[in-house]
Order: structure tokens, then C-alpha cells, then sequence
């Protein structure tokens, strides 16, 4: 038997493009005589679709384009992810369902069990759990199909009270095939990976495991597909990228090519994605051109290198913006990074439009001191700048504030965390330094050592520094990652052996900022932990705070 | 038996100040002979805690305030609701629970069966559903103690498949309690008086039902806790007030000033619930003084009512920011509000701003002719100014949009979209009229008669007017509603009889705007889907886009 894996780019709600590009992949695998060709979880509404899923009129789009897609299942068989309407009188309106398509019809309908319902997932929301459970057949071969989190109740931390392998196995498939929609963080593919091996380990049949790849809005799905056999040796599809691969099923029960797990560089994997993220939302959206502020610092010159090189030399415009608190060193490098890459750029001194704001608030200000008012002045003249650009050139401003930054709230509402999408809001500052070193690996040093070195600073009065108002990001990261990530209390922390007060100041400083957070872009997703939809926390509440 | 009904405001994660109101509540129960009394669910911590619940130093919390609250339970009972945690090693890792104190000590933990997930809820998101079912016992009564949701299985769309009062009923309870944190919005107060009668004639008993009152940010909870008869005659508490009131079991029994339910009108309750918002996000976060842009239309002088109404005519501060295109007739109606209402103004003319970023701009723009950029930085100056004047005065910026204009996205990001939260971004341009109507009517006409009678219009160029851009609110506001709170899709909106181009038209604007919706404060949340937390669509998507 000659399976073919589709590990593709869907585009939610763009059911004319999803089909064709599905019914090409059929067309294409059917030339190369394969027997059975899958897709991914939801590929055919895409993936999140959210509460469009509510609409019965999407839901209906989608069962006509699944109808259209089985029409040319021929000569072949396919598996496609989308929604099944609950005909059931009691329950949620749907499944999120595995199509088994084949002589030009539905042939079996298999719901998905483990609804995830954490994190970034609503799944819950909208489906309704599968309760019965059976296997599909093809040529004399049974197969074990499962959607994504069905197959993840088997590490330490069981989440659900069922199994479906448990169910499935009992019928002696030949094989298991699990169709995902599975997002990107740096930590997932090894944990996927794990699971995926004791799925094998355990249920001792191989695993087809095939994935999203492409980004939707917050979202990457980095592709990664896998196939693992019993012994725990794998063969993985590419990362980040949209391909087909066919597989003779006698040969990968061979283990011929299959081999260890081989982990890549967390900032590899974090440089990859953002590209990938920067890139669909352009695509996706049909915009080509991207515009953002340069102000000197670290933050903003590796946004500048990752638009660069997901959208082109010739689709990025970088501002320079300075004010009287701008420093010389700030303006010749962000000069010399500009001239370097030989990106397009354009110097708006804030100035007049400082002043202007200075005359307008005299009278309502009268007798008051400067403080940081007139700080979020010039990061809001900035934002209205950018914007202005935006809106008259038609560009996508790229918001350049790192996950430090927004954890603390260290930046101005509608000042620099304004943008159409967060590149760097996952990453944390000590990481973006990681992160710089590792794009001048690869981009040439595209980004200048004195921006490496220099203190952070907002330059909004004059020699301030970060560390005026922040503990160092040594010290503040790591309570972060604890905070955020895992999740710890400050009781546990101070457990833990980090210090007290510091514990206790940054935790405050975070939920106390939640209201800044609620305005922020969307946060392109690398960490286990984002910013956005996957972290859901009350503004006016007293914990901490 | 005497019980008592605690309906009270609570602070999410402010355990000192929960508990010490749920303690001299339990203390002035007491003196008043009081066998029971009941709280609502997850008074505790308040709610939602949302991803608070996911910190076991949040939880211990709870933990501690449970064991600490029922040392007083001695000579009374008490129901409060905390989350508790699953010893079970499969499932999530708690229980969203009843707690039953008495003689010092917690006597049951009974925990929720049916888990909302829909709209705002996310409860699968951190508890697992309860199997089990007992009634608790006091004084040789039984009574099937059961949580919000719990009884709401039992209209015509059942959305699970367990029913926890067709279990609890088998024992003969003599009584119900449902405590309760169901949120506010318009039709609710009906639906969930139908629901409470339907489980009444049902099983036969009384029904207590013990809900929130006060706003947590967006959510609003109007109390109403609510008592009902087999014969559906029923005793509701006050709307949007804390109260504790006593009930005698056998006078309840025989409908002692018991009667038939009389619904509020719309805008009442709209008006009340809106007033209860403003109130609970000053009081709960300590701010006293809010800062509005009064703009000579009918959206800021509503909320300029409304706000004076629920902070005093003392803390509210109205600015106008003229431009050359604000008519003469804004300036005059705005003054004519603020003289009448007596509150404090500043105005403030925008054009130096504007002629300063005409300047800065100027080379980047030249030769491109004026367009939609000129307007939003107009919108984008009247935001800076507001947040400087927030920054500077320790002010709170109400948010003036409506929910069509979010709807439709006729409002400049980082412009007039700012605030902290949104007061009408629930309501519709068409509704706004009839609420200044009522609020003309309970607040001496606050609203003068030419804001009212003028034409929309958002001043941003000459002679400006909302038609321009979008249909008429009367056409826009009927389609906006089936799309957003029915979640009518267009193919069904025009079996409806709606106008196939207008359908479309409108719900491509709504689709393609939620980039804009994602980055808006959060709304007071009045009807049965606000934008927000209870509707959640993707960025990156093209259906009907």
C-alpha cells in the first residue's frame, strides 16, 4: 500500500482555495499511484476557525467543498479533516471529524474524543466528544484513525478519563493515522515527538502523524509530520514549509530511512517560525509591504532583519523617529543597519508635533511637573506617525516590543505597542539577544554590534535607562518565564530560591498590567505560554495587584 | 427552617475582602436566627478568576479562605462556592464546587455537573464535570444543592447529555439552592426565570437560586436572586444591589408574597447595568475620575450621562477637542450639556497637532492626495490628548464608540477606539437613541434635544456624515444583529428576506474589521453576545472577507 502525506497551508474560511489546493494533492497522488492520500486536522475550513464554526452557513460550506473532494477520491482514497454536524438530540452542534473518502463518496465519519480545551484551544466550544470507536478499512487494511489530541492522554499528567488507541487497538489495525492541527512552540515538536513514540512503543504498529504547516493570525503550525515506528525510530517531514511524500508502507515497517529523533537549536526554531508568521499574515492578507519603527535598540534592528528576509529587501520600510532624547549612537546605528541590509527608510524627527501637544496640555497642566506623561507623548506621536504611514502607503506596521516588555507593561498603549501583529511579544529580551546572535549568523551580521551592546533604553527623557525603572532582564526573565510559562505562584518561587520582594514586585507588575495586554496586537505564538488568546486573565481583579 | 440569601458583590482574587464580607454576612445570619445561608458560586475568589484558577498558589488561597470561613459555621450552616481540587490521577485538575460548612467544618464538597463553554464561558477549560450525585442534609432536611448551569439542561436545546436534578430528585429533597455567577445581558433575566420555573413545576419543589450582583471588567451580574414555586409563582430579589434577605421555609412553601413575573423594560435594564459597570471598574480598581471626549454627538453625551450618573457630576471631566471640521453646532450642543449637567470641561483645539504632523508628514506624502490618514490622525490626536490627560490627572478614559460603529469598524484604531473600557460598544447606534430617551426621562432631560436630532456624523472632513460611508443605521443595525447575537449567516439572512447586497456588504465590513475588534478595550457587556470575550474570530481568515 502507497500512502501519500499532505502536509499543507490552509487558509481558514477561504473554502475556494482549501479545496483546489486539496483536490490537486488527490490528482497529483493519484498519478503517483498512491492508494490513500491524508490531509490535516480542519484543513477544509482551515485551522483555527473559531466561531465561525457557529454559523450554520460555514458549516455548510464546508460539507459541500467535502463533497466536492470526494468526487475525485477514484482510484484513491483520502482522509480530510473538517466539522460534522451532532445529529443527536442532546449534546454540542458538532464533531470535529476525519472524512474517509473513497469511490466518490463518505465512506466513514470519525470523530475526534479528546476535545483540548486549555492554552490556546476552545475545542469544547464548539464539538462534542466521540463516544464510539472503530476502525476504517482500505484494500484488506485496517487503520486506526485519530484527530491530534487523541493521541496525547498517554504521558504522566492524563487529562482525560479516556483512551481511543485503547478502543482502536483491539481491532488489530495495521497501522494508525493521526491527522493534526498542531501549533508551533520550540518546546513542541519534542514533546510531540515523545508522544508520538510512545503511541508506537506502546500500541506497537506505526503511527502516521500529519500536520498543518503555514500560520494563522498568532498561530504557526511549523508542518513536521512524522512517522514513527515501534521501535521509536521516525522519519520526519520538513519544517515550515507545504510538501507532499509518499510512503510504501511495507518499506517504512522496513524502517528504511527512519531514524533518532534529532532535536534543532531552540532559536533556529524560533527564527524559522517568525518568518513563517510574518510571511502568512502578508500572504493570507494580500499585503506586500511592511513598515516599522527603528529606534536604535535590539528589539526593533531584529524585527527590521526578520521582515527583511520573510518579505524582502524591497517590502520593508524603516522609520527613524528621534527626539531630543534620542541618542547620536542610536541614529548612526540604526543608519549604519539600513544602509547595511540597503532597506528603503525615512527620518521623521518628532519634534514640532512634541511641541504642539506641549502647547495644546499648557493650559490643562498648569503647575505640574513632567513625568511620564510626556513620555507616552512621543511613543503615541510615533505610533500616530507609523499609522499614518500605513494608512496612506497601504503597509502593515510590525509592533517591535519584546514579551519582557509586555509582561511588565513597559510600553506605551498606543504608543510603540501599537502594530498590526507582535513579532518579538513572545520572546523575552534575554532571548532576543540569543535570537540577534543567531540571525547574524545567518543573515550576514545584518544587525550592527553596537545595537548588541548597548544598554536598553526608551530614550523618552534624557539618559534614561531600562534598569531605572526594571530590575535587569537577568534577573526579571527567569521570574517571568516561572510567572508566565509555568505558571508558578509566587509562593512556589520563593520555594523555588528566588528572592522575595523581587517575586512579589514583578508578579504585581504583571497583573496589574493585564489592561495594556488587553489592547496589544496578536502575539505571534513560539513559547508554550503566549501573550493572547492562550492566556486569558481577568483586568479588574486584586491578586497580587 | 430559616435561610438566608446573600447576595453580594465580590472582588476576583481579593480573598481578604471576600472572605471578611462572606464572614459578616455568616455573623449577621446568625443573629437573625438563620439555619442556612447561601452564597453564590465561586464567591471565593470571585469570578471569573479565569486563568487564575490554573495557580496553585491561587488555589491555596481559595483553600485557606474555605477552612477559614467555616470556623464560623458554628449554630449555622453556610453554602459558598470555591474551586476544589480533583484527587483523581485522570482529568482536569479541578472542580468548580459547592462547599457545605456546619459545626466548624466543611461538611460536602458538590461539585458542578454542566460545564458552560460557550460564549464567555470557558469552565472546561479548568474543571472536570462531577459523576456523582447527593443531596446534602440540615436539620432532617434534604436539599438537592446543585451550581449554576446545573439546571439549565432542561430547555429545548440541550446542550449536554446529563440532567444532575433527574439524579438529586430520587432522594426527595425538600428543597433546591442553585448558586449561581450568571452574567448579565438584556433577555437574560426571562430566559433564566423560565428555566427556574421549568425545574420548579418539574420537580416539584422550591428553588433557591443565589446569584452575583455587581461587574467584574465586561461581565455584569444583576443579583435577581430568585425564588420559585411548583405553581411557577416566584420571589426575586433586588437587580444590581448587594442584599441579604431571610425566608421562612414553610411561609415560602405556601407563596407568601409570592407572584408572577414581571419583566424590566429594555432600556431600564441597559441603563442600570451600564451605570453598575462604570461603578464596579472605578471602585474595584480604586480610581475615582473618569475623562471622556464629548464630541456633540449622541454616543459621548450618553456616556457623559451615564457616567456622571454613576460616579458623581464631580469626578467626571469633559473635554472637546474642535477641529476645523466640528461644526459650530457640536460645540454649542456640548457646551449646552455641560452646563446644564454643571460638570467640569476643558476644550482643547487639535489643529496645532494637526498642522504638526501635516508638517512632519509632509515629505513622506508628497504628491499623494488627502485621504482617510488626515481623518484617523484627527482621531489619533483626540486619543493622545484624552490618555495625557489621563496620565498626568490620574484619570480613567471612558471609550465613546457604539456597537455598530465597532460592528462595521467606522472608528480609528488608537483614535477614538481608546479607553479603558468601552460603555456602549454593546449597544447599537439605533438602541443609543432609545436609551437617551430613558435617559431623558430619569436623568432630566441630561441629553439636549439637538444632539438627538442631528445626523450622525464623525466631523473628520467637511460636511461629513456616517452615511457617506455606511448604510443607514436602521438597515445596518437589523443585519448587524442577526449576524452577531443570532449568528445568522448571510445565505440565511436573505431566505430572511434581507437585501442580498447589503448582507453581504455588511457582513464583509464585520469580517474584515476584526483585526480592529482585537485590539478595542474591553465592552460592557449588555446583550447576549458582545464583542469580546464571548465572541472570538480569527484575524487571518477570508470568509465573506
Amino acid at each position: 500500500m502507497k500512502l501519500a502525506i499532505a502536509q499543507l497551508d490552509y487558509h481558514v474560511g477561504n473554502f475556494e482555495k482549501n479545496s483546489s489546493k486539496i483536490i490537486e494533492a488527490i490528482q497529483k497522488a493519484k498519478e503517483n499511484k498512491a492508494d490513500l492520500i491524508i490531509f490535516s486536522e480542519l484543513c477544509i475550513c482551515g485551522y483555527p476557525a473559531r466561531d465561525f464554526l457557529e454559523f450554520n452557513d460555514f458549516i455548510a460550506l464546508c460539507e459541500k467543498s467535502v463533497m466536492q473532494i470526494a468526487g475525485y477520491c477514484v482510484g484513491i482514497a483520502a482522509i480530510v479533516g473538517a466539522p460534522a454536524i451532532n445529529t443527536a438530540p442532546k449534546g454540542k452542534a458538532l464533531f470535529n471529524s476525519a472524512y474517509f473518502l473513497k469511490d466518490g463518496r463518505i465512506d466513514k465519519i470519525i470523530h475526534k474524543t479528546l476535545l483540548p480545551n486549555y492554552d490556546i484551544f476552545d475545542e469544547y466550544r464548539y464539538f462534542e466528544p466521540n463516544r464510539k470507536f472503530e476502525c476504517i478499512e482500505l484494500n484488506g487494511k485496517k487503520i486506526a484513525l485519530t484527530i491530534c489530541e487523541d493521541l496525547w492522554n498517554i504521558d504522566d499528567d492524563p487529562l482525560y478519563l479516556e483512551n481511543p488507541m485503547d478502543h482502536l487497538i483491539k481491532e488489530n489495525p495495521d497501522f494508525a493515522v493521526n491527522i493534526a492541527a498542531s501549533p508551533f512552540s520550540f518546546t513542541h515538536d519534542a514533546r510531540r515527538t515523545k508522544v508520538l513514540q510512545l503511541n508506537a512503543s506502546t500500541y506497537k504498529i506505526p503511527f502516521f502523524y500529519v500536520n498543518h504547516t503555514g500560520a494563522q493570525t498568532e498561530l504557526i503550525f511549523d508542518g513536521c509530520s512524522t512517522i514513527v515506528l515501534p521501535d521509536e525510530n521516525m522519519y520526519k517531514m520538513a519544517s515550515f514549509k507545504e510538501e507532499i511524500q509518499y510512503f510504501d508502507l511495507d518499506e517504512v515497517k522496513q524502517g528504511k530511512g527512519f531514524g533518532q529523533y534529532v532535536p534543532i537549536d531552540k532559536y533556529e526554531l524560533i527564527y524559522n517560525a517568525l518568518i513563517e508568521g510574518i510571511k502568512s499574515y502578508f500572504n493570507k492578507l494580500g499585503f506586500k509591504k511592511a513598515v516599522l519603527g527603528l529606534s536604535g535598540g535590539i528589539d526593533s534592528a531584529v524585527v527590521l532583519a526578520l521582515a527583511v528576509k520573510a518579505l524582502g529587501i524591497e517590502n520593508v520600510l524603516a522609520v527613524l523617529m528621534p527626539s531630543p532624547y534620542s541618542s547620536d549612537g542610536s541614529k548612526t546605528d540604526s543608519l549604519d543597519m539600513i544602509k547595511k541590509l540597503g532597506v528603503d527608510h525615512q527620518v521623521i524627527p518628532i519634534i514640532p508635533a512634541m511641541d504642539a501637544y506641549a502647547g495644546l496640555l499648557a493650559p490643562s497642566f498648569t503647575g505640574l511637573k513632567p513625568d511620564i506623561t510626556e513620555e507616552n507623548i512621543q511613543a503615541r506621536i510615533r505610533g500616530a506617525i507609523l499609522m499614518a504611514l500605513s494608512n496612506k502607503l497601504n503597509l502593515i506596521v510590525l509592533n517591535t516590543s519584546n514579551k519582557s516588555e509586555f509582561a511588565v507593561g513597559y510600553s506605551t498603549m498606543y504608543g510603540d505597542s501599537i502594530g498590526a501583529f507582535s513579532v518579538l511579544g513572545d520572546v523575552y529580551k534575554t532571548e532576543v539577544y540569543k535570537l540577534a546572535a543567531y540571525i547574524n549568523k545567518v543573515q550576514e551580521n545584518a544587525i550592527p554590534d553596537s545595537i548588541i551592546k548597548k544598554a536598553p533604553s526608551a530614550e523618552l527623557r534624557p539618559d534614561q535607562k531600562d534598569a531605572d525603572s526594571l530590575p535587569p532582564y537577568e534577573k526579571l526573565d527567569p521570574i517571568l518565564f516561572q510567572y508566565i510559562e509555568n505558571q508558578k505562584g509566587p509562593m512556589e518561587m520563593i520555594e523555588m530560591g528566588f528572592d522575595e520582594d523581587l517575586v512579589y514586585r514583578i508578579c504585581k507588575m504583571v497583573n496589574q498590567t493585564e489592561y495594556k495586554r488587553f489592547q496589544a496586537p496578536p502575539v505571534l505564538r513560539v513559547s508554550d505560554k503566549a501573550f493572547g488568546l492562550g492566556r486569558r486573565l481577568p483586568i479588574v481583579a486584586k491578586y497580587l495587584g
